[in-house]
């Protein structure tokens, strides 16, 4: 197993990492996701899996025939943000293969199918929607809609398919693919530190108990944009005291967020603004700030956000909620068999979205792994995982697998826990 | 006189005015640029001035042979920044041309030539360069380097000279023009408050002795590059005590500029910054920050980009200075001449660049008029000054000329002052 797991991260490795930043630039159509995706291809192929792809583009690789009864799905996506790390994405696509290898090497025969799924474009990195394979074939995001959202460029999703050899007008809902997974575990490098921490607040990164992760829900996140007003004026002319300076708003904005996060504990973060007029010598008229905000319960996120948009009120600023997703909680049975499964393993709450909890929103039985991330770090090429804990990923998905799959006791298969 | 530049104003003001926003869009080298051209060459044939264009596509209306004896310049520009006023740069266009008139009508006979100048691109709203006109003909701004200018759309100076049917080669520094002008005087709308507000402290628009001030000189003003290093992170699962997020950098930096110009009595901005990734749910790993600084003294400017340099630098950030200009004193001699025509007139110091700062720079004798602005607002549709205060302005520029080609006392002309 752990042969086979080196030999496909190896392979994997190089394709679309740019050589400059080391980070990862592996976009939905593109030339690069093309490479992926035949690389999918033809691991599927050498494992005997029956290679399907959906209406969204998903990539399904079936050992059995999940028209007959719905199979256990395991997998995750390819695709990364601008500059992103090798593992978020990856990780779950090849613990998946190196599974179904493990599997086979232990003589499994499994009384349902079994599936392995490369989702399309999880991360929105191109056409600015996330998740939006599962979307697409939950029917969460619209088909009209998904075609005519634009990359930087202004192509159209629609576009791409065509310049990918696709006909956008097949993309859309896919009711029989979706029919076809009866329970869903998505293995992923975990996004922080919680499992790099020991519980005295240091850094331990050899406890094998603290290697995987289980994932209990996804938690309450939104986007609200603040837009902040100013007066466009002379920045050489102006004195200070006749002036309306958006950037000043923009920096007291900035502040509260962080320091009702930290009272309230959960995050919140400014990553994106908009100035106008943007010139070096003009007082900004007008500054837009985008704000992310998510914790462990709806009431504390909102409680966030309120005392934010208070802040922004008082100096004339307003306050738009663009998106907002409610706590995703994970299938709670199939949570507590993994964690029948796997005992030692941590359970963990997650502030990041994935196909996952796309799925699970969906009413499918769904759950997530987690394998330990050293530095914490993600979406950028810090982020990380031992090679050692990336086995352990791979053991535990195993183990899960062969207990959904044939109601066997684990402890008995050949693949230690 | 009245009539002269009330007409002249009229068929003025609707050119690139935009519909929408109520500010001009008059950009070098573009069409409305090239309607503004026709517009002045053909004010000047109506009034027997010879025009001519030197080789920055500055246009020269000469009343009188500078190549005898260099004369007496008025003028200024008439493009604009982006969404601006109507009365930065055109004010002093259509002044100087109804002092024309009210001189013609006075019966003035100059002994020394008077010339009204249009310069061109002084904003540098398309190419990034202010007073790029008079930059190019003192040879403060190479050929070579502003025929590689290019604006947002990458289309070069060189190239947009070639659009409006002129020759990129001949582009470059022109001492006979320069030679040309014996001293210039710039009126220009005043781009903040300090003739409109009374002594006591409160709004005084009537007082006519309070119409128009007398320029001394130009602040010492630059430009700093602020670069504020951060950790690129996801903005979901990164615990807010594992967080390096530059945008809590660029917050301190602003309000230490805003803290520090206060203190120390100059004005201080950041109007630009540049944010990555700049995505919504990413943690800033880099944030630049452009900050804008000016005074009456260099001492103090440099004092206060030292202390926003030194809070910066505590939090890892480094400060670039991307230019620097001394305070720009004009001619004193003149302006005491002026003192002596408009007695009634209040001396000011102004923190924006113009062409007469270049002139005055490259050893020109120089000085400027400014009239009062009701709303002190600038670069901006609500900069403003009364039609009363605009015909002040053509008196005062009128009895200033008089005064400078004929050495006769302006009391005896008909114009009063």
């Amino acid at each position: 197993m752990t042969t086979s797991f080196d030999r496909l991260w190896a392979d994997l490795e190089p394709v679309g990492r740019h050589a400059a930043t080391g980070g990862y630039r592996r976009f939905a159509w593109t030339r690069t996701d093309h490479d992926l995706r035949e690389w999918f291809a033809a691991e599927c192929a050498a494992r005997g899996l029956d290679l399907v792809e959906d209406r969204a583009g998903n990539q399904w690789g079936w050992w059995g025939d999940p028209d007959r009864t719905p199979g256990v799905v395991i997998g995750s996506h390819l695709d990364s943000v601008p500059d992103g790390g090798a593992f978020d994405g990856p990780l779950g696509v090849v613990s998946a293969l190196a599974t179904v290898d493990a599997l086979r090497e232990a003589g499994l025969e499994p009384d349902v199918p079994i599936g392995v799924v490369n989702f399309v474009d999880e991360e929105g990195a191109r056409f600015g929607i996330a998740c939006a394979g599962s979307r697409i074939i939950t029917g969460a995001l619209d088909a009209d809609r998904a075609r005519a959202l634009t990359d930087a460029d202004g192509v159209s999703m629609a576009e791409a398919w065509r310049s990918a050899g696709r006909d956008p007008d097949t993309l859309g809902r896919d009711d029989e693919t979706v029919r076809r997974i009866g329970r869903f575990v998505e293995l992923h490098v975990e996004q922080g530190k919680a499992l790099a921490l020991a519980p005295d607040g240091g850094d331990d990164l050899t406890d094998p108990a603290r290697a995987v992760a289980i994932g209990t829900d996804i938690w309450p996140h939104g986007r609200w944009r603040i837009d902040i007003p100013g007066e466009a004026n002379h920045a050489g002319t102006t004195r200070l005291e006749d002036r309306k300076d958006a950037m000043l708003g923009l920096a007291e904005v900035v502040q509260a967020a962080r320091s009702y996060a930290v009272r309230l504990g959960c995050v919140a973060t400014v990553g994106k603004v908009d100035v106008v007029p943007g010139g070096v010598n003009a007082i900004p008229s007008h500054v837009t700030a985008w704000l992310d905000a998510r914790g462990r319960s709806e009431h504390v996120v909102h409680a966030v956000v309120d005392a934010v948009s208070a802040e922004a009120q008082r100096l004339g600023a307003s306050t738009t909620e663009e998106s907002w997703t409610p706590t995703t909680t994970f299938d709670t049975r199939l949570v507590e068999r993994l964690h029948g499964i796997l005992p030692d393993a941590p359970l963990l709450g997650t502030g990041a979205g994935h196909d996952a909890g796309i799925l699970a929103t969906h009413g499918v039985a769904t759950a997530m792994l987690f394998v330990r991330n050293p530095t914490g770090v993600s979406h950028s090429p810090s982020e990380s995982a031992t090679t050692e804990d990336c086995h352990h990923g791979v053991t535990a998905l195993t183990a899960v697998v062969t207990e959904l799959c044939t109601g066997k006791d684990p402890e008995s298969m050949s693949v230690a826990r």
